[in-house]
C-alpha cells in the first residue's frame, strides 16, 4: 500500500493497552501506526503514562486525561504522545461503558447507530485495473461512497484515475479524493479546477496540515470543499485550523488525537462551528463514535487489516451502505489474542 | 527544583547519539528532559531514525533532517520526536563542524564569539532566602541579568519575589521573569501591570503556547514584553506564534525543535521579522550558536547541572558577563564518559 506522502505501507502497529480496575473489570484500549513508532510509543506508555494512571480512580477519565497530557507535556503537547494518550484513554472508555452497561455509542449520546461510511484504501500505486477492482469490491459491498488517493506523477494521470473510477461508480455513488498532503497551494487550486466535472465530495489533506491559510485558498479559489485532520494531535490544533484557515470536513482520528477524549473535544468544537465530524481509519471504534453523534459526517473504511484480528467485522447494512455500530458494553473492539499472539512484539 | 506547570524536576535524561562516518570521525549529539520521556526518545531513534540515517552521507545534513522529519511524520511532526531528531541533528553538526576544522560558532557565521546570558533557576520553591543567595551567586559570577519563576499561590507573594530580588540585584541587572505557562490571559495582563515598577525585560511563557492570540494580548494590554519558545516544536510552530499572535524574544530551544537545523530555521525567521533570538537551556551548546547571530538575544544558563559531564563548564566573561564560546572544533560538547557512566541507562 502506498500514499503521496508517507511512502509505501509495509505493515502497521498496535499498541495495545490493558487497563484492570479492583472490581475486577477490565478495559482494552489500543492505536495504530502506519510501520513506524510503536514501539516509541509503547515505552512512552510502560514508562511514564502508566504511573500516571496506576492506583488512580478509573471513573474519572477526564481528570486522567489532563493529568497525563500535563504529565508529559514538555516532551509531548500533541505528536508521538498523542498515540500513546489514546491507547491508554480508550481503554478507560472501555472501562466506563462496561462499568455503565452500554454500548460505547449510546454511552456518547446515541444519536443513531449506523453512520454514513466509504472505502478507502491507500491505493496510490495500484495500477487502474487494480483500482477499478478495488472500488467495485466497495459497491459490492452495498457501500454508497469511495475516496481513492491523488498524487501521481502528473495532475493528468490523476483525472485520468478519477475520470474512470466516475466512470464505473455511476453518478450517483459519493466520491472523494485524498492527495496526503503532497501538493503545493498553486497545485491544489489546479487539480481542484480539473476535477470539478467529476462531481467530488471533498478532496483530503491537499497540503501540509500546518498551513491553514493554503486551505483556505485552495477552497475558495479551488470550489472545492476540504477534509482534513489525520495529521493534527491535540483538539487545539483543530481548533487552529478552523480559526485561521478552513476545513469542512475535519476528519479527528481517536487513535492519535488522544483518544475518545480527545475526538469528542474535537467534535464538540465542530458541533458549535456548524460542521459534520468524520473519521481518519480505526473504523471498528470511530462506528460507535460517530453513530453517537447528531453532526455525523463521513466513516472512512479504511484498508488496515484490523478486522482479521477482532470477533466483530466492521457491518456495513447492505439497504443503505451505513456502518452499523456493536450493541455490547464496552467499545465493543474486542481483540482475538491467539491471533495477535504471533505478531506480539518483545518488550 | 520546581516550576509552576511542570512540577517538580528530581533528575534530568539526556539520551545521547554516536554517529561514526567511514572516515572514522565521530560526532556526538544529545537532548534533555525534565525527567519524562528520555527512554521514548531513545527508542525512536534507534529503531526509527537510526535507520533513516545509517549508509547516508552525513554531509547533507538538511537533506537528512527533512528526511527523519517526513520518515517518521505521521507519529511525529514535532511532539517527542522533535527531541529525537534534535539529538541526531546535532551529532551530524558536530561532524559537520569537525570536518570543516571549525568551532561551531564560526561555522554558523561567528559574527561574535560571546553572548548576553542571564542566570536562571528552576526556584518557584526556593523560600525567598534561598531564592536571594541564589541571585548573589550569579551576580558574583559576574552575570548581568537573572531570571526567577513566578507562579505562587497568590500574586502577591510572586511581586514580593520580584521586588526583593530588584532591591537585591539593583537598578542596572537586567531582570526576567517566568510564569511557565501557569496563568490565564486576564491573570497575566493584571501581573505584568504589578510588575511595572519593576523594570521587567520580558515576561517568559505566560499562558499555553498555543493561545497565540493570548500572548498578543498580554503584550498590547499588560504593557510588558513577552517571551516564549521552550515548548514549540517546530520552526512553523514558531511562525504561526508570529504571524497569529505575538512574542518579543523567541527562544527556540536546539535539543528540543530539531537540533541546529530546526533551531537555525526558527532563527532565520527571527531575523527576517526583525526580532532577536534567544534561548532557552542547553547553554554549553546554545552559546556557539547565540554567538554566531547578529541578532543574538540572551542565553539561557539554566540550573539542570550538565557542567558537571563534560570538560567545558560554561565560561562567564568576568568583564562583562557575557558568555563565551568554545574554540575547538566541532560543537565543543564533549562529555566526560567516566562521569556519565554510573548513570547510563539500561538500553
Amino acid at each position: 500500500m502506498e500514499d503521496a506522502k508517507h511512502g509505501l505501507h509495509t505493515h502497521f502497529e498496535v499498541p495495545i493497552v490493558k487497563i484492570t480496575t479492583e472490581d475486577g473489570r477490565t478495559g482494552v484500549g489500543y492505536t495504530y501506526t502506519g510501520g513506524f513508532g510503536g514501539e516509541s510509543i509503547a515505552k512512552l506508555i510502560d514508562k511514564e503514562l502508566k504511573h500516571i494512571l496506576l492506583g488512580k480512580d478509573a471513573s474519572c477519565i477526564e481528570s486522567l486525561w489532563d493529568q497525563m497530557n500535563w504529565g508529559i507535556h514538555y516532551v509531548a503537547r500533541g505528536g508521538l504522545a498523542s498515540f500513546a494518550i489514546a491507547a491508554c484513554d480508550i481503554a478507560l472508555w472501555d472501562l466506563r461503558a462496561k462499568k455503565a452497561d452500554e454500548p460505547l455509542y449510546k454511552l456518547l449520546g446515541g444519536h443513531s447507530n449506523k453512520v454514513k461510511c466509504y472505502g478507502g484504501a491507500i491505493d496510490l500505486n495500484f495500477p487502474l485495473e487494480k483500482l477499478l477492482a478495488n472500488n467495485q469490491k466497495y459497491l459490492d459491498m452495498g457501500l454508497k461512497a469511495v475516496k481513492i488517493k491523488l498524487g501521481q506523477p502528473t495532475l493528468a494521470e490523476d483525472i485520468e484515475r478519477i475520470k474512470a473510477v466516475r466512470e464505473l461508480i455511476g453518478p450517483d455513488v459519493v466520491f472523494m479524493v485524498d492527495a496526503n498532503m503532497s501538493w503545493s497551494v498553486e497545485k491544489a487550486i489546479k487539480a481542484a479546477k480539473l476535477m470539478a466535472p467529476y462531481n467530488i465530495l471533498f478532496l483530503e489533506e491537499p497540503t501540509i496540515p500546518e498551513d491553514y491559510e493554503g486551505y483556505a485558498r485552495i477552497t475558495q479559489e479551488g470550489h472545492i470543499a476540504v477534509a482534513g485532520g489525520e495529521n493534527l494531535r491535540t483538539p487545539i490544533e483543530f481548533m487552529h485550523m478552523i480559526q485561521y484557515g478552513h476545513v469542512d470536513f475535519p476528519q479527528p482520528d481517536a487513535s492519535n488525537c488522544g483518544g475518545i477524549t480527545g475526538w469528542l473535544k474535537v467534535a464538540a468544537l465542530t458541533q458549535v462551528h456548524n460542521l459534520s465530524v468524520s473519521t481518519h481509519g480505526m473504523q471498528e471504534l470511530h462506528v460507535s463514535l460517530l453513530a453517537a453523534m447528531p453532526n455525523a459526517g463521513y466513516l472512512e473504511m479504511h484498508s488496515f487489516p484490523i478486522d482479521q484480528y477482532t470477533t466483530r467485522p466492521l457491518v456495513i447494512d447492505p439497504e443503505d451502505g451505513h456502518a452499523v455500530a456493536p450493541e455490547i458494553p464496552g467499545t465493543g473492539v474486542i481483540f482475538d489474542w491467539d491471533k495477535l499472539a504471533p505478531h506480539r512484539m518483545p518488550f
